[in-house]
């Protein structure tokens, strides 16, 4: 059936039809409430790098059609009979998420994100076998455990990438225990989960050095960002003075670099935590983490709690993400740009103001 | 001044003079007994594998005369006058380091080891300049804090490797939290640290699997060393079967190979513990670090409370590296089978009954 009429709720949003991954307007359709669904009115919806991996395939795992988003904002306008956290009106997420298999023990620990029946905001099956699409839509229905509660001083538009962006960096600097007053945690890769990880970690107490290749972005991340030093890693004098001095390090840089200098920055029992991934291994020294007992460990979003959590930390220390809103018809502009990474630092699109249904 | 003059005890050992490491009868003399010294006459020293390295001068790093051994063990003869806990007579052994800075926040946090001035047991220059003598000896002088006493029930031949191997595989179980009953732990590499590997965590109640690349060692890690299962690495069928079963994997293998299958047999959340150190750095798969949570990382050797702690923990649970006892005058043969991984699994020198002075 086709994807207008598989369900009973019009929808509307915008789509890749291919790899050239160019979008564009689509008519589809959405379940009706269940009675533990959740349906809200989309108005702002961040875009993701992964949006952009995915609308041109180049993880190879894209279905068309493709409705991208999973950093959305909303109203709630309808909710099932079983729903007990939310009601019509209220403010409301969703990340990275809509199912799980609510039965292993990673659900069991509330770590649904590393459920391996985990059902992804879009683009993958749901349990009634029908495609998931994202939040560059005009509306959602979701399962209530996977919506989150956005407070009332946080706004929309700033709390939506925080659903991935923010999760993605707020979980490792819990889980490795890098969030500590007094701390001293190195940010490497200063985009959309970098600049995020710098808030999250000063609203925690800890001190930041960002660690660029690029020295020109000093300014940036100590005046606006609120970085407490800047190292470039190519400079190998600050390299040196730097050695030994980091508890942790939050790596968000995709593509492959060397590890070398950045296990030398960490203490001894210090923790570097990646957050890209590189098509290719990354090179590991043994060594510094024979003779420092150090760690390099990764980390995938966050659980459901600990998004609520993170939401909740980030409305009480206002930590908000920099971002570029934009109308849905700049989409593939915005693409383009983020391809470039000329974007300080999220773009995110003004569905609610923006998206009209063309038919 | 020689080594036989700096110091006013005489002392008699066996050392290599250059970097053919062969091991000959060697004169030098150790320090008297400080007022924080025991002294004790050696009854066994274990051949750990850096012993080996050290010899040839394969880390760069060897000053020679070298007197190696650093899994000692024996007997009290003398103590200084502020040593509060041997008295002489005592049991005791010594592991892989005389001496650290005792102010650093390793040193305060019983972490000696990781303390960037840790000296070495051999091969080390010592506070007063002077370098540091092994165990391949037959009287050693030693600050009571890197004393260990030997409990009764803990033979003093099988002790030692516990000193340096035992260590080095108790503390990464501790650390990484591989030590609870019902845990699963693989175990890569069947050799000195391996073989305890699988003691130690049985004594602890985990689950063991030997990891290892010859279908042939099946029957001793299971019949003879206690392992509850076997995993031919290169068989695709038994690692498939084995994917995302354990919750730690102690990796004892310093030649480089592949972590990718040993990530797989990891649970999301499992920590592989590298202990060996191959030359050149590893290959690291970002994706299962992320999508996982697992992580990389180290250790090396253990404090020294940790160390008196892994020794009653033997004591108590029977925990007794599988020996080959040897003289001392078999020592370069020892060698020579060392190299070519032909010990089951501990060569440990007599040097109580079979160390004589030549002069």
């Amino acid at each position: 059936m086709s994807a207008q009429e598989q369900h009973p709720k019009k929808a509307f949003g915008w789509a890749a039809r291919d790899s050239y991954g160019v979008l564009s307007p689509f008519i589809f359709s959405r379940r009706a409430t269940g009675e533990n669904d959740v349906a809200f009115k989309v108005l702002y919806c961040g875009i993701c790098h992964s949006d952009l991996h995915m609308i041109k395939n180049e993880w190879g795992q894209t279905v068309y059609p493709l409705v991208p988003g999973h950093e959305i904002t909303g109203e709630v306008t309808d909710v099932g009979c079983k729903v007990k956290k939310f009601k019509v009106g209220d403010r409301v997420g969703v990340g990275c998420m809509v199912g799980s298999c609510h039965s292993c023990d990673d659900c069991n620990n509330n770590l649904e994100n590393y459920c391996s029946g985990m059902i992804l905001t879009y683009g993958a099956k749901y349990h009634d076998g029908t495609i998931t699409y994202g939040g560059y839509s005009d509306i959602m229905v979701v399962d209530e455990h996977f919506i989150v509660r956005i407070p009332d001083n946080l706004p929309l538009d700033a709390a939506a990438p925080l659903l991935c962006a923010g999760i993605t960096v707020y979980s490792p600097l819990r889980y490795y225990g890098l969030d500590k007053p007094g701390l001293h945690v190195g940010v490497v890769g200063l985009g959309g989960l970098g600049h995020v990880a710098i808030k999250f970690a000063k609203a925690m107490g800890v001190k930041v050095t960002v660690i660029s290749t690029s020295p020109n972005k000093k300014k940036e991340a100590m005046e606006n960002l609120g970085a407490d030093s800047f190292l470039v890693s190519r400079d190998q004098d600050q390299l040196q003075a730097a050695m030994g001095t980091m508890d942790g390090i939050v790596d968000t840089v995709s593509a492959k670099h060397p590890l070398l200098p950045l296990l030398g920055l960490l203490k001894n029992h210090g923790k570097l935590v990646l957050l890209g991934a590189p098509e290719k291994p990354h090179e590991l020294p043994v060594f510094p983490l024979l003779s420092g007992r150090k760690l390099v460990g990764g980390s995938g979003i966050g659980g459901m709690k600990e998004t609520q959590e993170m939401i909740d930390f980030a409305a009480k220390h206002n930590v908000k993400p920099n971002i570029e809103v934009i109308p849905i018809d700049y989409v593939n502009s915005a693409m383009e740009r983020l391809a470039k990474s000329d974007v300080k630092y999220r773009f995110v699109i003004d569905i609610g103001n923006t998206m009209k249904a063309t038919s």
